[in-house]
C-alpha cells in the first residue's frame, strides 16, 4: 500500500525549506535553499516549484496535500502579504495565488510563528504534557508567537491572530517598534532588544550578539544582568495579561534567548506571581490545582518546528473537512 | 407537540434571576429575587431551588436543561468558586455539587461575563455584524470581561478565560487593583475607576458616580474630560493587545462607563490605530478590508446579557455532544 505523504515549504528571509513528510512520523527528506530576494519574487516562487516538484519525482507514496509558511502579515483566506517586514517589497503579493498557479494545485497556507505552535503543540511540548492549546513566543531576532486552540491554529478572523509579541508591555515612551507601533514586547525581549538595552546602560558594549549580553550575565556584570531582569519583567507583565485573557494550560519560550533562561526567568515568575490572580489560582506550587496548572516550559523542537508545521498543515485542513461534513449532516 | 425551554439562572452579588426561555424565542417569565448572602449560602441555593420549581410548575412544556451564571473566578469542570469578590465567604464553595444536590439534577455553569458574551454573540450584536467570534467589556462597577471563538465560550482550561479586564495597561507603578494585581485596565476604566481618577485631579468633587463626571465633562470640565481621555488610552492599550493576539472580528463594549462613549472613543481609537498593525491593516478606514473589518462596537443587550447566557447555555452544551458524538464516528 502507498505511504501517505504531505510537502512542507517553510519561506524565510533568508532560507526556503522543503520537506516531505511521512504522516505520523518523520521527514523524508529535507531540502535547503537560499531565498533568493534579489532576484525578485518570481524567482524564488520557481525555487520553491523546483523544490517540490523534485520530491514528488522521488515517488514517496501518495502526496496528499502541500503546506506553506510564510513570514507575516498574511491575510488569509487570501493568502495576500500585507507589507511583511521579513519580505521586504512583497506588500500585497498574492502569494497564494501565485503559488497555486505555479504548481497547478491547491495548497494550505498558514503564517510561519503560528505553524511552529502547531508542530509544537502536535509533536512537541504540548504532546509531552499533554495539552491540545497553547501559546508559542520565540525570542529570537524579533518576537515570534502562534495561538493554538483546541489543537488547531487561532488564525484570527484574517489570518492576523497569535501575534503576542506585540502586546504592549511600556504604554508611555515605549521603544518604537518594527511594527509600526512602540512598547511591544518585542522591543523588551527579542535578541535585537538585549543588545539595545546593553548598549544604553554601558557605553563600552561594542557587541552586536545577544548572546555576549548573556555571557557577561554569567560573568556577574551589573548592566548585562539588568537587561535580563528587564526581559523577565516584560514576559511577566506579557504572560499576565495572555493567561488573565486565555486561560491555557501551556505557554512556550523558544529561540536563542531562551539560553538565558536561568537569568529572566525568576523576575518573569516574580511579576506573574504577583500579577496574575488566574496565574496565583493555578501555579504548579498551588497544592488545589496542582494536577492541573498553567505550565510556562521552553519549546522542544527547535528551528524545525515551522517547517514540521507546514507539514502537518494539510493534515489539519483533512481534518476539518471531515468534521465539517459531519456537522452537516 | 411540547415546547422545549431552559431555565437560567443569573446568581449576582445584590441580585437572583431566574428565567425560563423558549428555545429560539424569548423569556417566557423572569423571577427577581434578592441574593440573601448574609443568610448563608443554603438560603441562597434554597431560593435558587424554590424559584426553579416555581417556573418548572408552570408548565411551559419540556425542560431541556438549566444553566447558571455565576461571577468568578470559577474553577471548571468541578464548578468550584475561587475567592470570589462579588460573594465574599464563598471561596472554595462547591457551587455545583451544591446546586445539583438542591435540584436531583444536572446543571450547566459558567462564569457570568462569559454568559453575556455568549448571549450578545448568539442573539446581540453579533448576530448584527454576522460574526461569531467577540470579546466583550463591560465598563461597570469592575470590568467585566468575557470571550466567545468559533460561537462558543472560551473557558480556558479550568475556567477562568477571557479576563481582558485584567490586561495591564500600566506595568509601573500601577493602581492595586481588587484581584490582588496592579495596574490592570479595571483599575482605569471602570465606573469606580472614573470617580477615583476625578478625585486626584479635582480636590473639590465628592460625587460618587461615574455619571456625575460624564456630566461635569459635558459641561466642559478640564479634569473630567481628561479622565475620560485616558479612559480611552487605557481601551486602547487593551484593544492593540487584544487584536494583536486575537485577531477577533467584533469587539463589544457594554455597561453605564458607555454612556461616555463619545468622550473616551476618540483617543480609544487614536491609540489602536497608532500601535496596532493588525489594527491598521484590518480598520473599517482601511479599503482594502473594509467588508471584513475589525469592528468595536457597543453590546446590544443591556444588563439581561448574562442571564440569557444562561438560558442559552443548556444548548451549547447539547450542540457540543452531538459533534462529539459526530466526531467518534
Amino acid at each position: 500500500m502507498a505511504r501517505n505523504y504531505t510537502i512542507g515549504v517553510d519561506l524565510g528571509g533568508t532560507n526556503l525549506r522543503v520537506a516531505a513528510y511521512l504522516e505520523g512520523a518523520e521527514f523524508l527528506e529535507v531540502l535547503n535553499l537560499p531565498t533568493r530576494l534579489a532576484e525578485g519574487r518570481d524567482s524564488v516562487i520557481a525555487d520553491m516549484r523546483e523544490a517540490i516538484e523534485a520530491l514528488v519525482a522521488r515517488g514517496f507514496g501518495r502526496l496528499t496535500g502541500i503546506g506553506v509558511g510564510t513570514p507575516g502579515p498574511l491575510q488569509l483566506p487570501e493568502g495576500i502579504l500585507r507589507n511583511p517586514p521579513n519580505l521586504l517589497g512583497w506588500d500585497g503579493f498574492e502569494l497564494r495565488r501565485s503559488i497555486e498557479s505555479a504548481l497547478g494545485r491547491r495548497i494550505e497556507l498558514e503564517n510561519d510563528a503560528n505553524l511552529a505552535a502547531l508542530a509544537e503543540c502536535t509533536l512537541g511540548a504540548g504532546k509531552t504534557y499533554g495539552c491540545d492549546s497553547l501559546c508559542m513566543l520565540t525570542l529570537g531576532t524579533g518576537v515570534g508567537s502562534g495561538l493554538v486552540l483546541n489543537g488547531d491554529i487561532w488564525s484570527g478572523f484574517s489570518g492576523m491572530g497569535g501575534e503576542a509579541g506585540h502586546v504592549i508591555v511600556a504604554p508611555h515612551k515605549g521603544v518604537p517598534c518594527g511594527c509600526g507601533g512602540s512598547g511591544c514586547l518585542e522591543q523588551y525581549a527579542s535578541a535585537t532588544a538585549i543588545v539595545r538595552m546593553m548598549r544604553e546602560r554601558s557605553g563600552g558594549f561594542e557587541s552586536t550578539t545577544a548572546h555576549d549580553v548573556y555571557m557577561l550575565a554569567q560573568g556577574g556584570n551589573v548592566h548585562a544582568r539588568s537587561v535580563f531582569s528587564d526581559v523577565g519583567e516584560a514576559l511577566g507583565i506579557t504572560f499576565t495579561s495572555l493567561v488573565n485573557t486565555l486561560n491555557l494550560p501551556l505557554y512556550l519560550l523558544g529561540g536563542g534567548v531562551c539560553e538565558a533562561l536561568d537569568l529572566f526567568a525568576p523576575n518573569m515568575y516574580r511579576v506573574l506571581h504577583e500579577r496574575s490572580y488566574i496565574y496565583r489560582l493555578t501555579e504548579p506550587a498551588n497544592p488545589a490545582t496542582s494536577q492541573r496548572c498553567t505550565r510556562i516550559q521552553q519549546a522542544e523542537l527547535g528551528p524545525r518546528a515551522g517547517l514540521l508545521g507546514a507539514c502537518l498543515l494539510p493534515l489539519r485542513m483533512q481534518k476539518s473537512a471531515v468534521e465539517a461534513e459531519l456537522s452537516v449532516r
